[in-house]
């Protein structure tokens, strides 16, 4: 109906052709997006210094404001033009924000804080499904949603433990805020693998109780997955960066090197999709393992094209998801499925809210303490403050969340159930409040809580992007200045109580001996590339 | 049925998951191409000083021994993984490919072959096309295709008559053979949008008869959409130079500036698309409008990311269009359905193979006695040695050729017709022999005409991306050292009998004027960017 007003809406303006009419909806789409995701960049950049929007909330309002006029325009039918589309989403759309994410992330930082990560990233989840599943199931049928089964119920608290890794970006700066922002960041991308692997073992187990075995099983799946998931991106990394250093494609062309870092790094994605493990997860270690050894392998224009290339796709990508989201959320057909009223669909979507609010609040503050008491190193230690900020950062809900909902409730996008159509619309309405309101709050929230960043650039947004200061510094910084600089004064002792006292730094310690003397001698790295005459020069 | 065992092959290495199964398909399918372009990559650049072989024919090569074993795997069902789709190949694969190619284009030497360019490929396809058609609608009912009615020979003779431009840059070298590249190149271009445009005129009238009256119509409405292409290109160019010079986002962000000239690009090509207009023309003369002026707006990161990147993704699309032709070649519901005999459907090919070689002998060398007539300067007369060359190059017929056969003779890549049939098997056996035997005769073909061109970098194979000897020189070298430098010599006489004695220079004359006094103050381009602190260093 939409699609078909859409089209005549265009009619006038095209010459009778020969074109097919499905091929010809989907240049009107494309074009459609195209000229919506220039606008969002032009409104991006104008707003670049303004306290509470950021690129996420602008594509989002646009994306909404682009569906009302298109619901308007065919009177009421639909707001669609694209359908949302998991496969769209997790095939082309995600891969490249999150290799970007491991690609651009301060290593050093990341492992520093990898305990703190992974206990919020991996028991946190796990803490904020059983709230938010056992929450719905109490709370639900008394709003009148009986038709939900027990595996529907843990399958929605799965999706609001889904974190949005992509809005937190926009407001935490990795410069001025390197602790917050790894934590975050870090929790974010562990987060978004682990609630898809709960979401697909929940899936897969389909109970009709929930019991420890049943916990056990889950667990264990995702052990599995985790490690391997970690290792495929490991290796694949490690493969681009022995083929590129061996065969040395700089001697022929750029391109060559440029265009086999992408598809490797794609490769590894889809070899995870393909035998169902976590692409989320090993796309991300690729990311990490390539910046680590194949970026310093290849020639200046090549690190210099990759750095921003993937940065930029990136981009892209994320301001494309928010426009989609923006734009899928005023789809008719879905709030016309759902039978609950008003007032129960408030209340659905203010029990999803509070239980959002509450479940992280659950692990957040718990974990961190956990957390300090495990590290107890002042550079490493995460203040009432920031862990006010932590879980107010974490609130957001984002296209993961969506893509999952669409997944458990819906067949091929639609639905025919009305319980599950009101999953949906709450789903929708959460992912917009969260992000548009929480989203808002955040900038401003940072700034009063820790007041001296304000100055020094958490003000601007995109953390991972060069900023007006670099154009005075060289183009090409290392990301890891500190790397051969740091220098550990652990006092001689026994390995083992090293471990015991400071085990991030050991085991930092015992890695770059490994690195040095193993890895960088196979695979190169900084300072084991090709000689090149301009290796000298500033670039 | 391929489909299903393709998926049961891979079904032993995965675990059981909950994915629905037509989504699981097109992962594998992703999996399998991602690994063949890694393939195809490694593999050309190991075969980079070979004389015969390119990237585009070990591409091929590779592909058709992919879909040989998938053949093999599938006891004989098909070849196919995924279906030749038209909308993939125009929608997405194209543009970049073309887009790259206005970009990287000399332009200086593009404007002054502009007049032989256009005989090429303007009047040139129109010769082609009425002996390609006649020839067949003379010869393939002598061979048993009494099914094809007047359009259809109308379409062969335009599918037919689109020559693959990307296979001849991968032979002819930009920097030793500049007259050549810039014609043959050049034709490629305009000859495509023309054969497109071309095809869809015939299409589109669906005459019963042709008469002369029909041969205005297609004129007129050629030259319609070749001048409306042309100019949304270049508007499109100019807001993109526009936008970046006035707002300069290079202050906040380097990722916005590439994304909003790859996303303006993007949308020059599908807007002419929803208009019914050439995309190819149009984002051709979007990339020269932009190399003039938006690249020099930007940021030097910038220069460098878009330059490289743009060339990268025209290097995958390639190779990937390559790899999709050879594994859609053995596709074997098409070659059961034509029920023409073996004697019968070789006498179809060797038809069109000859009369593909004498469409194009019978307007290189009259066209080029024409163009030499009419240029009369020493730097554009075309040899009879380069004119055997221009012959040569423009025989191979590629994807383009493919995708209008797709078009005309199938119903969303399927047809029950046995003429239909026939056509679409025999445009892939011309498009695979000329590809391949054509294609790896070009390189040997050249060092033999012009044997002196064989030592100073006809051999390598890839013109439009930096070599060896670039590392010793500046990261960026303008593309158009002579633009400022050079003088013309023409002397004091009336501007009309200026024109008339040497029209190309007296023009470039003039737009050089106008181009200081009026564009360049709005629209930037070379030497009145933003003064930026490392604009006098060598980067």
């Amino acid at each position: 109906m939409a699609k078909d007003y859409v089209h005549q809406l265009f009619a006038y303006m095209m010459k009778a052709g020969l074109t097919d009419d499905a091929d010809h909806l989907h240049v009107v789409a494309i074009s459609l997006f195209v000229t919506l995701l220039c606008a969002c960049i032009v409104l991006g950049h104008l707003l670049e210094e303004n306290r509470w929007m950021n690129e996420s909330i602008t594509a989002l309002i646009l994306g909404l404001c682009s569906g009302f006029i298109v619901l308007v325009t065919s009177k009421g039918a639909s707001s669609q033009v694209l359908q949302f589309n998991e496969e769209l989403f997790f095939i082309y759309l995600l891969p490249p924000i999150i290799f970007n994410a491991g690609f651009q992330v301060k290593k050093k930082q990341f492992f520093r804080n990898f305990v703190a990560i992974m206990l919020f990233g991996v028991v946190g989840v796990f803490i904020s499904f059983v709230i938010i599943s056992a929450g719905c199931r109490y709370v639900f049928p008394k709003l009148g949603l009986g038709g939900l089964q027990i595996s529907d119920y843990l399958a929605i608290g799965t999706i609001f433990s889904a974190t949005d890794s992509v809005c937190v970006l926009q407001v935490l700066n990795q410069d001025s805020t390197p602790l917050l922002y790894s934590l975050v960041f870090g929790e974010g991308v562990v987060n978004d693998a682990t609630s898809v692997v709960l979401f697909r073992a929940v899936q897969k187990f389909n109970f009709d109780d929930f019991t420890g075995l049943e916990a056990l099983l889950i667990m264990g799946n995702f052990i599995y997955l985790f490690l391997t998931s970690t290792l495929l991106g490991v290796m694949t990394g490690l493969l681009s960066a022995y083929i590129i250093k061996t065969l040395y494609f700089g001697r022929h062309s750029t391109d060559r090197e440029i265009a086999i870092m992408a598809l490797m790094a794609y490769l590894s994605y889809i070899l995870a999709e393909l035998f169902q493990l976590s692409g989320i997860l090993t796309v991300f270690f690729c990311g990490i393992v390539m910046s680590h050894y194949t970026w310093h392998n290849v020639t200046d224009r090549s690190r210099v094209t990759t750095k921003h290339a993937f940065a930029s796709m990136s981009f892209i990508a994320e301001t494309f998801i928010f426009l989609y989201v923006g734009m899928d959320a005023l789809d008719m057909d879905k709030w016309k499925t759902t039978t609950t009223s008003g007032p129960e669909s408030l209340g659905v979507f203010a029990t999803l809210l509070v239980l959002v609010l509450v479940g992280r609040a659950a692990f957040v503050f718990p974990l961190s303490a956990l957390s300090n008491y495990i590290h107890k190193s002042p550079t490493t230690n995460i203040s009432i403050r920031q862990q006010v900020i932590i879980w107010w950062a974490g609130l957001m809900r984002g296209a993961v969340s969506i893509a999952l909902a669409f997944n458990q409730f819906t067949v091929s996008g639609d639905t025919k159930n009305p319980d599950h159509a009101t999953a949906i619309t709450s789903t929708i309405g959460v992912v917009l409040f969260s992000t548009v309101v929480f989203g808002m709050m955040t900038k401003p929230l940072i700034e009063w809580l820790i007041p001296h960043r304000a100055h020094d650039g958490s003000d601007t947004s995109e953390p991972t992007s060069p900023k007006d200061s670099d154009l005075h510094t060289p183009l090409l910084q290392d990301r890891d200045p500190g790397y051969e600089g740091v220098h550990f004064t652990v006092p001689r002792r026994s390995s083992f109580s090293m471990l015991l006292r400071a085990p991030t730094s050991t085991i930092h310690n015992l890695w770059r001996k490994f690195d040095n003397s193993y890895m960088r001698p196979v695979f190169g790295g900084r300072g084991v590339t090709h000689a090149e005459p301009n290796d000298g020069i500033i670039i």
